[in-house]
């Protein structure tokens, strides 16, 4: 329990409208996107940069946990409450601070949705590369926590890779500055990198400088029908062995297009189709046909059904069609969703979704494989309902079974979701005790009195 | 003075042929490209990441600081030996220890020579895009250490966004590994680009990870003559505003034009050129002439005087010819050359080079200026006579105006030379001191005794 005290000192540093701790909206903030509720003691909605430093002193005064909270749309329990936490919902700081299309910036505050910086970056002839499939509500301050990433990561990289500079206040209340503010420094440590990808477990950001790249004038668009799942990830391998580098690379597994049949949104596909890929390439509309054509050639082997191809708006819309039912048709299998996102070493993936199958089959489990093939990076989607004790207990038999399978393949846990609270305990099989003890001592003189979400990212 | 116990223990545990304290061998690594020269204790050379591991826990045990090195090419001092230091060459750590092509990664250690990566990477198609000036000589360590960087950085980036992971030792012996083999992982806290750049004083790097691009099928290239540097530099601007991104955008001043005039290399040149750039396009050989049209394009403007193009070797070689004259064009002027590559916004690039002619004019100092114009990133060379103290004094002082010049213009003190012994004074105008701090903080944690390349990066 928030002590009075606590609470009239959260008030008296930023005006009582913008501290809550109405059961109504603690209940709001109990949960992100993952099937949890822990009730936060209070939200917090500071409006600048110097409000939060001044809440995290409050914090450090009266040792209060802090959960930070951006769009909450984290599905690993990035934004889900610590047990007697209070949240700082971002949602208030959502000012550009700056845009300077001379030299290809944009300086933020967290709450800034990540589709509005690609909006005003696309206005002056630019874009923001990393697109989360949540682009449209996500807010950057939780892409930023979690190194979000999207299918254009397989061409143009993951969001660390777009952070020049941060602006931040550590866990004990003091107020940094990492980066830069051009495309190359090396003054000092990178601790900009460093704090993506964090989890909000080091600083809380307050400000963020990001890269943007020129836009590209046309995207053309191909999908492509395979007879199985090894057919179209061998064509993975061969499309990242050659020259083009497509801005998409998705795959859909044997079991994503059995979920879509129902649904009506398979029926322009070959019925042999087990397997498809939808690859897109960008660039100047004179170069596209091109790169088109070599990545025809590179898609082109064993097991191709069908090819279409799109460069207009409408036609590529009607080709992702299949692939934009997924979601929803899923959500028909089962009413709970335990979504995975390892990665693999692209040579591995079509022996990674083998082993997969044969696990869901051993386990009695509906699976459904689909994701960022170009990078490796699969979301493992095991559908299940909550309450049938045995399939649960199966499931997470089945979950440590492919953690250790993506290990010994030489992956990693998690390509884009982060760890938060849900993928903690699998940590130590990836990282080993020298190497996690100087990320809990990073941990410690980052946020000495652990305030900064805790329960998140590294394991007890 | 290293005891004969201390060298006893080295000698015990690598072997005597990888231990040297005669005086030729402690002559030869008491420099590196910096003009300073401090004689080392002893050199070793390791020859595995275990040697690397035994060797630290004997320094730890008689508390005994070491300075790493790789190829000794660093200009700023990275490799200069502390006094009473023992220096670690990384020389015989130079096996390629694999290279996987189908998921475009090659792992290395740190002796291996930056253009032997590349030329692996090219026989099977593919290239490792940093290049910086000394990549035929220099070593992968000193590139990590550094986060060099090169030419074609105004696309494809620097080292840091190359390193996929690292295995590397602490400074109290702890073996760790970080990153991962993907290209993405966003298990636990980045500590991969935190080691990129860090000079190495937080961890000996023993292997790396380095992720690999498909290689463009041909390059063309075009040099372009100004009537002044602020027409040059406009230009610039208006290159970095379109959407084709050039691989190479560099500049030479009007003083490096003035340089190369009696070598005879600028007199295919208008006489009336005062600065000069080098575009380069690369990509599919169809596509070029469409990436070449554009940067003309982008180029013309007022103050343009001449254009040529080339789009084969022997072409391209005779337009690089004045800017490749450059550097030995300039040993003319002075003999020593005090070398900074400090980065603003491009487009504060012409104010800077005009704030640089008068601090140059001011100081009566001859000052050559040239570089990453794409990047933001220009190479000011104070050209001085050592034994002319008033002259030193004068390049000192000037030194100072320009470093705060940079800051104020938003700009940072290095932007791949690294910061090493010679510029750690000025940090703390860059650098504020609750960031410092932390900085110092996780050196301690990966360097409790500071045995690591003291005296380098962070200032005292």
């Amino acid at each position: 329990m928030l002590s009075d005290r606590a609470l009239a000192d959260f008030r008296a540093a930023l005006g009582s409208e913008r501290v809550f701790d109405d059961p109504a909206t603690r209940r709001l903030y109990a949960s992100d996107e993952t099937p949890r509720q822990v009730e936060p003691e209070a939200v917090l909605f500071p409006a600048s940069h110097d409000d939060v430093a001044v809440l995290v002193r409050v914090a450090c005064t009266h040792r209060i946990a802090l959960t930070p909270r951006a769009a909450g749309s984290s599905n690993v329990g990035g934004a889900l409450p610590a047990p007697g936490s209070v949240v700082v919902s971002f949602e208030c700081m959502r000012r550009v601070l700056e845009f300077d299309p001379d030299n290809r910036i944009v300086v933020v505050e967290p709450g800034v949705v990540t589709d509005d910086i690609d909006r005003l970056a696309r206005s002056a002839g630019l874009f923001y590369p990393p697109d989360p499939g949540s682009s449209a509500y996500c807010r950057i301050g939780g892409n930023l926590a979690m190194n979000a990433a999207g299918p254009r990561a397989v061409k143009y990289g993951v969001t660390r890779d777009y952070v020049l500079g941060l602006r931040a206040v550590t866990g004990d209340g003091r107020e940094i500055r990492t980066g830069c503010r051009t495309t190359k420094g090396v003054t000092g440590y990178d601790l900009t990198r460093l704090l993506v990808g964090s989890g909000g477990t080091l600083a809380l950001v307050t400000e963020a400088t990001l890269k943007l790249l020129p836009a590209p004038e046309a995207v053309a668009t191909l999908r492509v029908c395979f007879n199985s799942n090894r057919a179209a990830l061998d064509a993975v391998g061969r499309v990242m062995r050659q020259a083009v580098v497509p801005c998409a690379l998705e795959f859909m597994d044997r079991r994503s297009i059995d979920a879509i049949r129902p649904t009506g949104a398979a029926e322009h596909l070959p019925p042999a189709t087990q397997a498809l890929l939808m690859v897109e390439a960008d660039g100047a509309a004179q170069d596209l046909p091109r790169q088109i054509d070599a990545l025809q050639d590179a898609l082109t082997g064993p097991g191709l059904l069908d090819v279409q191809s799109g460069f207009d708006t409408a036609s590529i819309a009607r080709l992702w069609a299949a692939r934009k039912s997924l979601s929803l048709a899923v959500k028909r299998i089962a009413p709970l969703k335990l979504n995975e996102d390892m990665v693999v070493p692209v040579s591995r993936l079509a022996d990674f979704v083998e082993f997969i199958d044969a696990t869901a089959h051993t386990q009695r489990l509906s699976v459904v494989s689909f994701g960022h093939a170009g990078n490796g990076n699969l979301h493992v989607n095991l559908m299940v309902h909550p309450d049938d004790a045995d399939e649960m207990a199966r499931a997470h038999t089945a979950l440590a079974a492919m953690m250790q399978r993506v290990i010994a393949l030489g992956g990693t846990l998690s390509g884009e979701h982060g760890i938060g609270t849900e993928k903690r305990h699998f940590v130590p099989q990836e990282i080993e005790p020298a190497t996690l003890g100087l990320m809990r001592a990073i941990k410690r003189e980052f946020d000495p009195y652990s305030l900064l979400n805790p329960g998140k990212l590294l394991p007890d």
